[in-house]
């Protein structure tokens, strides 16, 4: 994501002092997206899927979740502040959430371990954007 | 959107029994999403964008947000209520910037008009559905 | 989806004369999106959803090349014709593979048969946009 | 993306042998639709958007075509033949689209000398991944 960081600072109009913060959460929401991805269809894969439904069903919300959310922080010029809050909110909730229930399965399927490390990262990152945004 | 009404008649766990506010989000989310993303396509083509920045960034955001939300919900099995509450909270907030702004535009631009009525109709569907769930 | 069908009317300079049938588009893949959400939803919590894996993955693509091909159809500006060209053929293979596995449940599960419906008629709504652009 | 790399291989069942083309396309394609999203932005706040209009359009349809297409091939199990060749190709038309017209701004606006590098990097992994799938 190198070239992330290196067009952040070619904006002509940033609305905000906290690119750095939005470039982690770009960052960090790209990889929990493609990981929480990887591992509903890794779920799915398993001998027991009915086992895991909850697990499919929180990986795909996050998923989801987050893609969006990089998407919004990836654009540095003037938000609305209570949509940003609020979406923040949404997507440190669904890793959460999806990283509690992965833990769960975490020491048979690594597919679990690593996506809840994933979520942990980014809900850490959102968590950071968010103060940065309310200073 | 008449067959999302028919598949949610036939979902074998259903989560909650605000099937019908949920029906009502989805197809209004949908409408929305597609509204907001023809708005900012207008606003573009418009003699003078520059003038419309702060209404195309607003609809672009909107137009995820609502299409994100009615994905969400289009989902009737069990969701982790957090996520859920805060979605459907970023949904409203989007929602109700985008009309504000387009409130502003709507004399001039027949555009603006329409998708100001559409983000209070996804605003209030995206309310009664908050009010279904938290009962 | 009124206020799509409203909306395209008021566009300042739309690329074609193809407005119908992209609204066709717009309306027959946001239904097809959520369908097939819906679906998936369901397959996952039926009794058996090892056996419905494949399913469960083509509504899933389904849905979200759906998605997307709506909403780039939502915005009647010039496009680059190519890409248009080529997401039309993604969007009518995804609805064509996941009517075909539905087709195969249609008769156990009703969700099934809804969204095979849905996929089909996404499936001609593509194929009408993709004749309007190529004339 | 060191996290999407770890979790490809811990999937039970990955329908090919191009993982490692899979993954350099899920990390392209991150990439390229956040620094596409991030360039849309960055036209609108110049001071002439109008003059920015056909390549704020083409950004736009990168980065949701990307995304997209990065979501389906973070699915490692099996998908359908021609829907992903069809989402292929129409990644990698996206970006030849959004790379040439970058490239006319590119001497005067940095942001758009990096997306369009970042457009012909997700372009090339389009065409690698779609070479391993072919055989």
């Amino acid at each position: 994501m190198d070239r992330v960081h290196q067009i952040f600072a070619t904006h002509p109009n940033p609305a905000s002092d906290a690119g750095q913060e939005a470039f982690g959460l770009v960052a960090g929401a790209a990889e929990c997206a493609a990981v929480c991805t990887t591992c509903a269809d890794a779920c799915l894969e398993e001998d027991d899927p009915a086992a895991l439904r909850r697990c499919i069903r929180l990986n795909l919300d996050c998923a989801e979740i987050c893609a969006l959310t990089g998407r919004l922080v990836a654009r540095p010029g003037k938000q609305d502040p209570a949509t940003l809050r609020a979406q923040l909110e949404a997507c440190a909730a669904a890793c959460r959430a999806c990283a509690e229930e992965c833990d769960r399965h975490a020491e048979r399927m690594k597919h679990c371990r690593i996506c809840a490390e994933a979520c942990r990262a980014c809900e850490n990152a959102a968590g950071r954007m968010r103060q940065a945004i309310v200073g």
